[in-house]
């Protein structure tokens, strides 16, 4: 393996982890801009996505690059690896987007009650995100397993805050806006768990070399 | 360029458009479901949806398999963008599944009124995800290219479709259920078209080296 080939792997893993932060900030502050009611954050989120978005083309120039380069099939692994992890980042950057939007329609209203549940929603999804990244830097399929399963209770919560939303805009029609905001809000928090989750399906395929999408299929 | 490369690349674009027509098919019967009340017809629907799921996992491998053995610059491209094109494929099909698990929601209720707007959409959606794989199938940057805007129309009726679900709601509580079903399907459609423009712009990078995502980043 060359020195220059080495170097331009870092500089890809580099990339993803840079793009790795900036998702998880942006997920950050698109909950802050909402729980606190804070516009000018959100409209920075907002904003920013961009910078994802350039990334995830760098990361596929540097990959396409790299493939032409890449001798062993653990390198052509890692690098198509990760060109899937940063569209999934890519995505959850514009799952964070759309928390900002929603968030600058419900600060327009009064607040329909504390957020409890989403807010953990979020917690939930952001280890998810933050050990599937540390399990792809560390080389640890061991712990990129365990994120997987992490997915199921986001899920629910998600399904359990639309049910108790629908019978809240049943109850009083005037809160029906607010609330489909929130159950926006809370359906890209289910898409971003569900984005880390392949994330974390990636890393375990790249270290095993086994494929643990879609269980059940033969 | 060997033979045997030859045919495992044939293979590869085969797998990618029997995933497109599987992921085609899956909407129109979804919609059909939907709008005919055919329970037994979304179920089939759901219940296929793992076809997709396998050819996703044959395309990574018999991809990963080329990549070792490609020679040309053009064929990493063309390899990398079938990985890329797969994962939309099969994303739509979890979308049709979404869709009619909606409509077997939608059955247990008497209907809403005639739907107009959705099989629009499903039909906009389709014809761009057909434009999309043809252009790919017959080397077409410049039909590619013609699908990318057709996704913002698509945009415009869901949102449209959205705000007049969300004021019937507030007028007619009663169907406020049926309605936040029909949001969701309204909102599948808009993803659907959306994966559809992504194939779109893959297919133009593959044929043209150029990358159209995120116009307007430099």
């Amino acid at each position: 393996m060359t020195h220059l080939f080495e170097q331009e792997l870092q500089q890809l893993k580099e990339r993803l982890l840079h793009m790795g932060s900036l998702a998880e900030n942006a997920l950050a502050r698109a909950i802050q801009a909402l729980v606190e009611r804070q516009d000018d954050l959100a409209r920075q989120v907002e904003h920013e996505d961009g910078a994802l978005d350039r990334l995830e083309m760098e990361v596929d120039d540097l990959a396409i690059g790299l493939l032409a380069k890449a001798p062993l099939a653990t390198q052509l692994r890692m690098i198509t690896v990760a060109m899937k992890v940063s569209q999934n980042l890519e995505r959850i950057g514009d799952e964070a987007t759309t928390i900002a939007r929603r968030a600058l329609e419900l600060g327009r209203e009064p607040q329909l009650k504390p957020y409890v549940d989403i807010p953990r929603m979020a917690d939930m999804a952001r280890s998810m995100l933050r050990d599937a990244l540390d399990a792809f830097v560390q080389a640890r399929a061991d712990q990129a397993r365990t994120v997987v399963p992490r997915d199921k209770p986001v899920d629910q919560l998600n399904k359990q805050l639309h049910r108790e939303l629908a019978s809240y805009m049943i109850e009083t029609p005037a809160t029906i806006t607010r609330c489909l905001n929130l159950m926006v809000i809370s359906k890209s928090l289910e898409r971003i768990a569900d984005h880390a989750k392949n994330i974390a399906e990636e890393v375990v395929y790249l270290y095993e070399a086994r494929d643990i999408r879609h269980p059940g299929q033969t």
